[in-house]
């Protein structure tokens, strides 16, 4: 075709970016075909240019690193297979060590619900008689606190684990490593959202004597739990294993009962324990994380990979790490929650994202899968489509699909797993994370949940590291 | 516009009916609007005239009638309220009387299932002590047998009930009738698919002597269970309240477990139910099911309404009833379900569609809900989209919605509830009934799983009569 006929012929166009161009074409009868393009990583020169390396000039095969990553992610069988006290098994646990959600942070700079957790960890473990002696304990500088997922632990929102606690223990049959998390306490005035009154303490008291023991024996009489056939049934029962947790908690029960009624034991304890696990649907969510944790932690730590291996926040910072950039943490801002609030409080009341509870995004579950749980929009807000739409975007993000975690709606697609801090930065798509909310000052608890966005600088600043790192000289 | 000008003017079409005119039309460069439309009743005339009839010329309000009978279904709560023998509390119930599913029939046009849920019934009643003589007292006259319908009951496939037999209590908390069903007994080999081996007969007499004593002591303690805040939760967890009961199960588990704890009775025995409920997803089925016949039932003699309010196969006839003909029976063929085969077995070893499970349909649950459960089609073939349209469509031969039973994925939309036959026949929409498949001869079981459609003939029987009846003259 010559420029002559290119005149002469009718008019077709491609139109790449802003539709207002082909909208004016249309209005002048031309044909128009728009195609939906955005500048990759919004146009962000530095991220193209720390793209544009890596894809260039990589020093290792990313590829076939991400294929490794994705393999361990695919292939992790989380089992539940016992219950210890944190000091016994958690790795590097001790009395004046305190574990917390999210990435490092000093006690100044922690949010209010961790301090209140720090201070009812500190009463709990009997270092301290008041608010005021924890308060001051804390701030002496005698009190270590350490991520718990520096410890193979994950805690939602507040995510206080101290030496006497009891946990469940989890191993990833096919990798071999273990994962630990604190049990639930039930939803209200809870440590994990920030109190710490009476109440609080006696629960966790009855926990650690009568609950942890119980649960510890019938493990041993059950046999390891394989959590990752129960995370199958959960998305198949409404449930998305972050925030909507009753169809686990009842799968959880029923496989539990006929083994606890066996105990020798009052039957008061028993009836006790199976009435508190019954009002509890959030007793679930602590199984669920750890079991995330040993399997994306046999993903972690391979050189070259931009699978992304951790997301966890601590009510100030949000943070990621990388596989192929080991134990270092990109942070930023924690977020605020948007979603629906308990009668009486509103957003002036809520601190910022907070807890590990995101291992289940890591891992390709809980906002990744709520297309399999459209009724949480009643939970956490928006219409049941919202909940289809953002499974659909994690698709973009992330490098696999489940072969476990299937989605009905979608026609038993598996769930969008192993995210690419590449994908995230190139297209400025987010994770979706769906989260509780905690009131912003010590002592209070939970105000409502709802669906929050990571900050974006986090991610663009493990992929500019990873670039420096991974990019040949 | 004269009609000049209309043969001027750009010619604009809108057609009705076949939509290859449309198509025509369309490859000349018309521009067609197609309505989708159908003649009413399929274009049969007889049921034209029915129709025409009760619109122009009716003898009773039947819009109020149906307005009477829609508030009764909406505001119907059916509780669990209890255990009993049958011979107990079933209305009428006696040593020498079998209640079976579907509309009425006789020993020697029984199917092969329910032949051998009646064995069973005999042999476990002790009054034969082989198949031979049970199937020689069934054809002697000496036993009646009587539809379950008929003393407000429901059974599931053969629905075989008998006087020693165990039964659930249920009561419509708004209207104060009763409804009544046996105990499921699991899958696999099992009395309501026609087995009636030594095991099956085994079972039975543990369900009578240990099992429904323990369950009647828990509700005692418990007292009644809200089945309809049950049943709106199950739609929310992927049931439809019909063919998969796994969260009704879970749910009735972890209502009961604290219960069954604290009853006075060895632990073995409580660990060996709660076993056998874990191992048995469909003992909800048999809770469902008369908390959907105790509210139809309220439905049920109102003058002048179209509201079927039975519908329900023997394994030879299929069968309704409508809430403005009392206790008239409609009956057709029973259809072949389609669906998915167990290992070894295929359409060939398959009895026509049997049971009165179908009272979940009858009630706005079951098929009507299926978009609430789209796992299901994994048990009754299909895809996903199937589920949602067969909810859709069965809007279209419905009455109302329900305010309590809600579908998360339609944006919480009640269930379709309320058939009116007048709808079904001038639609040609019949409805949408997933079920169980029995083995045609006696003693084998359960085959297979699918969805299956009533026979038209007995709506536009039902129809017919109903319009003789209630046409002024």
């Amino acid at each position: 075709m010559s420029v002559a006929d290119l005149f002469q012929a009718e008019l077709k166009a491609v139109n790449l970016g802003l539709e207002s161009f082909a909208d004016n074409l249309r209005q002048r009868g031309v044909s128009v075909v728009q195609m939906d393009w955005r500048p990759p990583a919004g146009g962000n020169i530095a991220m193209i240019a720390a793209l544009d390396r890596l894809a260039l000039n990589p020093k290792i095969d990313i590829e076939a690193a991400n294929a490794k990553a994705v393999q361990r992610m695919l292939k992790g069988k989380p089992m539940l297979v016992g219950v210890g006290i944190a000091k016994d098994v958690v790795p590097g646990m001790r009395p004046d060590l305190i574990l917390h959600s999210g990435p490092p942070i000093t006690w100044a700079r922690m949010a209010g619900p961790m301090r209140g957790a720090v201070i009812g960890g500190l009463l709990y473990e009997g270092l301290a008689k008041t608010r005021e002696e924890a308060e001051a304990l804390a701030a002496s500088g005698k009190i270590t606190f350490e991520p718990c997922h520096h410890h193979g632990s994950v805690g939602p929102m507040a995510g206080i684990m101290t030496s006497k606690m009891p946990v469940w223990i989890f191993q990833n049959e096919t990798y071999g490593n273990y994962s630990y998390a604190t049990f639930n306490e039930g939803l209200g005035k809870v440590l994990r959202y920030g109190a710490f009154s009476a109440e609080v303490l006696d629960r966790l008291k009855w926990m650690e004597t009568d609950l942890a023991p119980v649960m510890k024996k019938v493990l041993a009489a059950h046999g390891p739990v394989d959590m990752r056939g129960i995370l199958a049934q959960v998305l198949q029962m409404g449930d998305e294993g972050h925030n909507r947790n009753r169809a686990g908690t009842s799968l959880m029960i029923r496989e539990f009962a006929p083994y606890l009624v066996m105990l020798d034991e009052p039957k008061e304890k028993i009836a006790k324990i199976l009435s508190f696990l019954h009002a509890n649907d959030h007793f679930f969510l602590n199984l669920s994380m750890p079991a995330c944790k040993c399997v994306v932690d046999a993903a972690a730590g391979i050189e070259g990979s931009t699978v992304i291996t951790t997301m966890a926040r601590n009510g100030t910072d949000f943070g990621i790490r990388l596989s192929g950039l080991g134990d270092q943490w990109f942070t930023g801002p924690a977020g605020i929650v948007e979603g629906l609030y308990l009668p009486g409080y509103t957003a002036a009341d809520a601190a910022p994202d907070i807890g590990d509870s995101v291992i289940t995004e890591t891992a390709g579950i809980g906002g990744f899968a709520m297309a399999a749980a459209p009724a949480i929009v009643q939970f956490v807000g928006g219409v049941p489509q919202d909940a289809i739409n953002f499974t659909k975007a994690m698709y973009e993000i992330t490098l696999a699909e489940s072969d476990f975690y299937k989605i009905p709606i979608l026609d038993f697609r598996g769930t969008p797993t192993a995210i690419d801090v590449r994908l995230v930065v190139e297209k400025s798509i987010l994770p979706v994370i769906n989260t509780g909310i905690a009131h912003k000052e010590p002592g209070v608890g939970m105000v409502g949940a709802g669906l929050v966005k990571p900050p974006e600088n986090c991610f663009q600043d493990a992929l500019a590291a990873f670039a420096e790192e991974y990019t040949a000289t």
